[in-house]
């Protein structure tokens, strides 16, 4: 037998990290297809188009300039130091972490649906995936030595017990969301959205394909949080079982609040997947199961409050699904992360509340000045006469189904 | 290196299981697109949502109620015991055997759809993955003590070689199956199904969504076979290789018998898979085709006996498919796993037919049970408007299509 | 601790070939929904049924005929035998590599999609399947002592280095891209595709399934290039990233060149991935993502060609897609695995020119000569009548959407 134990131990790794990426990759074809579900037919292909581009684009800048600033490593050397001595695991941990970064413009995607220009969008997406994001990683997990330690920042105010933080709740999903509200507000409404102060809903294209969407983000889901242990070592039965268990709770709320609405249910497993990230690590099972429900109840409720009652047209209500229950579960994870609750304990509910704050405020800030400067600037709304054409012909030249069209 | 050699084992471990458990996890979504395109489109929605929340409701009893039955284990316990130190292995093992159980009522789910009330069948679809699943489970794998050891009860009658079992032929399919019949008989076929006792075919709505989920299935059945090992250590290539040979046999025998029809080439390969999934670790690679090429024919024929013959409505013929090829996979493990068919021997024909047959008749009363109390007490018909409107508008205010519909 | 440290070797290898061979498999669902998606709705159902059965039929040849050839191992002993000391790593080996053959009548389909027969397709894939792919396997991968060493063949010309060859450019893509030129010429385009001389583009179908199929592809080719290793100890995460970069090289690329189509983006993907195949394990990232950018823009351009200069009705582009971006990627290797341009290394430009060039050749006059003596013995091409009424209801008897068509 000529294999080493490291050598396993890295090849394990290795394929560790890899299948986590994969399962993120399969999970930004779900939010594709969530939202060519949610759209009408005819902005079903700009829904394609602009996930898989802004994957593009997000690769190209991350590589560059995003995962250098994170974790002050470049990859402009030669093939054989990239590999090291560790069969490439720091370029699959690259590829893992970029995952992650390209679901901010992907789930801002939603959110403006059916009327943003594409190429401002490009860009938008471009300045998040690649400085504004890596920014927000650094603090939490990266290793850039200018940003101090991985986590320790908040552990000043709250007497030594850092931010605890295993997947995306925070700086994902609350960063992606809360991001996207002031891009949505910028924006606008789709015409015709609301008709003399009154709300008339736009009626989704596609349900199979929604569903479609949300069932390859719950499957791909678990490789999002237990693949966070970023090594295979670290891997936890825990994180998966309260992944699990927070998506069912999510699934039975929704069901519940909504009246057996097919699309808050599936969301509403989304919104539990979103909550638990954070703290799926340290819960217990019946504390997830909560976490869960209670994302799913405020992403209904406050759905309904946002786009009929403030009359903000979030398409894909991406600012209560990523953003508020994204920040609800860096919050949790302080309340069910401890040990009153059947948690493992060694959170903070008061580092929990600040960081997630601090992370909201700090993502809407960006999203703001982003948006209202390529607004002033460029123009981030298609024509009157390209949006009532739908962005599929007015960008793309084509129909979602052009043998139909004929 | 700080990682030892049992750690790695742990880790790789947790790993093995979490992935099974995430295919099968997405074969429920092929269960769902299955559906999806095996029914009239005014029942699309019904059928994603139905998947999806008995999915949510399955976790939630096998978690209190069915796991502890058939294991002995409960997770009323601090998240840190849950861990143990074996890195949280026994909570994948619960979330690998969930996704048999919730099997259970997502195959029924498609016998009885297009005119079956929401809640009594979520009822129905918790008593089985909750109790009557589990107490098979218990019966061949489980481990509690006042239910026996696993495999051992019929031993007695067949001199000493006990009923063999690999994965879910008989304990999920059959099971599913043969509960699933007595609700079609009870539940009667769908308005105008037969009129005056002729068969009056009703069509289905998306080839390309049933095809979809019966590839989401036959991609996620090796994870469902090979990692039914449920420890990594016991993993073995002939389980892969014999679900791949009853799969191809099962798509051959169904091209050919069905006159190249797309419907039963893309149940043909099920029918295949299902029927090899008890034999699969002891069957030579040629025995695994027959298998599964007898599986397709059995389905093919059989669905049209029951159809059109019996005049039993069966939407997607899962008695057929999942009951009567799940049975004789049990029966047929018994054959082709002895050493004078090329198998790895120590297996009883006695053992399987008695096994199998037992396993149907068990499932068969239950099935009738509790459909006929439901039915008795509460109901389990939609009413004739509701029926004609449809489930998705009738329980879910919805249409598949939403913008379509205006 | 009862397992042994090579138990846990030969267990996570078979489980890496076994994941490698699953993610493959999804590729032929991802090969089906690309041309369902590309094709007019008459030929949904048999681009389905061709992907599914074209699978069954090579598994046959390939278990039977093929794998013996390449690798002198025959499956025709005891299961026992077939297990060996390795929990069966040759089984899942088997079913590895069975996925890259399957690839090559995948491949023809979408070339000839339309108005091709259905048996003579099936018996033209199962000589490719069971012949002429292994011939070539067996020329770089290949341990048949009748055949040489495997790689080995070059080096005589280029002063003894090997013809570098990792994943599937050259043996899987471009002799299954090179195979089906010849079979669309003799074919002859759709009736009405060229009008008197003039080109009469027909549209496709379905966007959303062909952006399902591309997605399918592109999650799953990380399966197709990372466990080419064969062996887990093997695995490199440089293939990964450089898979991913060749990926967003094509995007990026499809997306400039074809002015924002969203079928190109979706194909510019799945060129990248082609042509990375080859030198994935020796190039740097930058150059990967060089040769993809390239790819695609070969793609694209060559397309507009073949379809619109040539007027070769080639439906799905898979000439050009497959073939010479295939080719393309052989050749690539040879300069952008130099050290020179950051690679490892070790790699001919020579070598790669003559064997990439070589293959193209062999492939094509393969696919001449089998289309060529099907044609004038048993016909290829379906009558008109029955092309006109769409080979669904010619060869199935059943539209894509049974229920709409009432």
């Amino acid at each position: 037998m000529e294999v080493t134990f490291n050598q396993l131990f890295n090849s394990s790794n290795v394929l560790f990290l890899l299948l986590g990426a994969m399962y993120v990759f399969s999970m930004h074809a779900g939010l594709a297809f969530l939202e060519v579900g949610s759209v009408r037919k005819k902005s079903q292909v700009n829904a394609l188009v602009k996930i898989l581009t802004d994957w593009g684009f997000t690769t190209l800048v991350y590589f560059i300039i995003g995962y250098p600033i994170a974790y002050g490593i470049s990859f402009l050397v030669p093939a054989s130091e990239l590999l090291g001595d560790n069969q490439g695991f720091d370029l699959v941990h690259f590829f893992f972490l970029l995952t992650f970064a390209a679901c901010i413009p992907a789930i801002i995607s939603g959110g403006i649906a059916e009327r943003a220009k594409y190429w401002p969008q490009i860009i938008a997406g471009a300045i998040f995936a690649g400085i504004v994001y890596p920014f927000f990683e650094s603090l939490v997990w990266g290793q850039n030595p200018l940003l101090g330690q991985a986590g320790s920042w908040l552990t000043t105010i709250t007497g030594g017990i850092p931010f605890h933080y295993y997947a995306g709740s925070v700086v994902v999903h609350s960063v992606g969301g809360w991001i996207a509200l002031p891009a949505v507000i910028i924006l606008g409404p789709r015409l015709k959205r609301y008709v003399n102060g009154a709300s008339n809903a736009i009626k989704v294209s596609n349900i199979p394909f929604l569903a479609l969407g949300s069932w390859l983000l719950c499957v791909g889901w678990f490789g999002f949080n237990v693949m966070s242990a970023q090594d295979i070592a670290g891997i936890s039965g825990l994180v998966a079982l309260n992944s699990l268990m927070a998506m069912v709770g999510g699934i039975i709320a929704a069901l519940i609040v909504s009246g057996n609405d097919v699309t808050f249910i599936h969301n509403g497993a989304l919104a539990g997947l979103i909550a638990v990230c954070s703290g799926s690590d340290v819960m217990h099972p019946l504390g997830a199961l909560v976490v869960g429900g209670v994302a799913a109840v405020i992403f209904v409720k406050l759905f309904h409050i946002e786009t009929e009652v403030l009359k903000i047209d979030d398409v894909l209500g991406v600012w209560p699904l990523h953003g508020v229950a994204g920040t609800w579960g860096g919050i949790a994870c302080g309340i069910f992360g401890s040990k009153a609750l059947g948690g493992l304990g060694g959170v903070s509910f008061l580092a929990q509340a600040v960081g997630s704050v601090a992370a909201l405020v700090l993502a809407f800030v960006c999203g703001f000045v982003v948006y209202k400067v390529l607004d002033v600037t460029v123009g981030i709304r298609l024509s009157e006469h390209d949006e009532i054409m739908g962005p599929d012909l007015s960008i793309h030249k084509i129909e979602a189904y052009p043998e139909e069209a004929l």
